[in-house]
């Protein structure tokens, strides 16, 4: 019986995946905290390679740094580092640079249990969004989740969603639920 | 109730994960058609960035060659190309390239239902295996399903259990179905 009831993270990938096939726009991702999900999320669909370039999942600072080119500075600043609006940007066009795809979404956030930081608990992340057409932009969640699976199916499910709206032209702002 | 049933790509990740934290072995991870299925398998134990360095979703085989420098003109050859023991092979070695993890696995094959080529039908897989301490070597299995679900799922089982005895020295061989 639940085979037919998507959810929420695969439900956002499919809406996503028809517009991107509908349009001829093409994706890649920068994932941390959801580390290969919405690749393979986007990848369900069959004819997916039309349209989906490919993906890192930049787990290690050193792999955002050498694979993204995320700067090793901001990394290794402890006011900033990786859970930061900047590295989420510089994730995402640094997807889109080695790609060349349309369209490119990034994640880094922290899934918990641990990494919480001050001011930053766990199910903080940060999206980010870098396009041929708009401006790269980063927005910040808060799920009110403590645990490691659903904070990590949370974040694609926003990040999926969110990109949509980025990839129709639509505002995205900042929120702090999701 | 089927939370506490583990699947099998599920309950191979772990037992590969449990070995790397007691040996204290890193890892990283080149995916065609598993495509960030294996990454997040891994990433799903809390911790596991102390052993999970990253990986790439290479779908595309401009990713194959861009990212993980595996030859453009064994991607173009038709009789070849990204799918074979020898892409397999390249793909875990320029993992371990770029990220100077212990151990790289790749995986590339067909999870359908269109792709298939003469000889390699939906469900044909090449799995790699590399490490700073054995030769690098590549596994073909074919998998008796149609469903691209299915063949990814098992696909990804079947590399995290080799990459387990690989890690341990054990042999591999060629197997035809898993």
């Amino acid at each position: 019986m639940t085979d037919n009831i998507l959810s929420a993270e695969k439900l956002a990938a499919q809406q996503l995946s028809v517009f991107l096939e509908q349009k001829g726009l093409t994706i890649s991702c920068a994932e941390s905290a959801t580390c290969g999900m919405i690749a393979k999320l986007l990848t369900d669909r069959a004819g997916s390679s039309a349209w989906f370039w490919g993906g890192v999942a930049s787990y290690a600072n050193e792999a955002k740094a050498r694979i993204l080119g995320v700067s090793e500075e901001l990394l290794a600043d402890p006011e900033r580092g990786p859970i930061t609006a900047e590295c989420a940007c510089q994730m995402a066009d640094g997807m889109r640079r080695i790609s060349g795809t349309d369209l490119s979404v990034s994640v880094t956030g922290i899934a918990g249990p641990s990494g919480a930081e001050p001011g930053k608990p766990v199910g903080t992340v940060f999206l980010g969004f870098s396009s041929k057409t708009r401006p790269t932009q980063a927005v910040r969640l808060c799920i009110e989740s403590s645990d490691r699976e659903d904070c990590r199916s949370r974040f694609a499910a926003a990040c999926l969603t969110l990109a949509l709206k980025y990839a129709k032209g639509e505002t995205i702002i900042d929120i702090v639920s999701f």
